[in-house]
């Protein structure tokens, strides 16, 4: 690994000893970051013990990879002792069922990056969109969540 | 209690029951049917448990509360032995943040339910919408969802 890369591990680790405690519900569904850098952030979830009675994933599961996606991204990206992220609205469509152990996967490019960095400098609010695509073992896209985002400043 | 509340009730804890089979990770989450009648579903969440590291509770919690009334209306309202209720795709609003125990609730209207009866009539699929408020403790309304459901016919 490069040393970039090894510090992107470091993160997800970091991360996913956190989730434990920030988060235990998603924590417990087995919910944990893969890869954490800046501008991308990715996550999985098992298909075991989180199945419904259709013999798929069930709803709130692929909704939850998705969501803690939002934390992911702004820990590795932005500057989260001045700011944590807030979500207020998503938007999940489920094109197929998913049977597999899925991962979900979101990016943010370097000029929205620039542009959020701008706008919530000085303890400013920022909005972000993330859009996240969820994939199963053999990389079919199985569900897709449009995420309204904010940055809030810590301390107003 | 009246037969129809009794009936209701009856369901509500049958459905309960099947939860924990069905959807175990919502039922541990201590998600409950509170009321299921025809047109009108509710459900419940506890707090205890279910929080994040803002000290309101998860995300992915409010909106399982909020998703099990589609299978919860389905039941108490259309013809289970034929069809059964997907997820398609899913809006979920944060209002505020949820610092209670929360109720989620949702209703069809009687011109809505005939529609779909007529419609998914013979084997076929019908689509519907269903908006549900989430409630806190006072009774104000900390999330709304907006799901695209389908009643599925069986064997097909």
């Amino acid at each position: 690994m490069t040393a970039d890369q090894t510090e992107a591990s470091d993160l997800a680790e970091q991360m996913n000893a956190g989730l434990q405690a920030l988060i235990p519900v998603a924590y417990n569904m087995g919910v944990r970051f893969t890869a954490l850098r800046r501008g991308y952030a990715e996550s999985s979830v098992p298909f075991e013990g989180n199945g419904n009675h259709f013999g798929v994933l069930y709803a709130g599961v692929i909704f939850t990879v998705a969501e803690v996606l939002g934390g992911g991204l702004h820990m590795s990206t932005f500057d989260a002792s001045t700011h944590y992220p807030l979500v207020r609205s998503m938007t999940i469509d489920f094109l197929k069922p998913g049977k597999t152990d899925l991962t979900a996967r979101v990016s943010l490019d370097e000029a929205e990056i620039a542009r959020l960095e701008q706008e919530s400098a000085g303890g400013n609010k920022a909005n972000f969109e993330l859009v996240a695509e969820i994939v199963d073992a053999s990389g079919e896209v199985i569900g897709r969540t449009r995420g309204d985002y904010q940055m809030r400043p810590y301390g107003r």
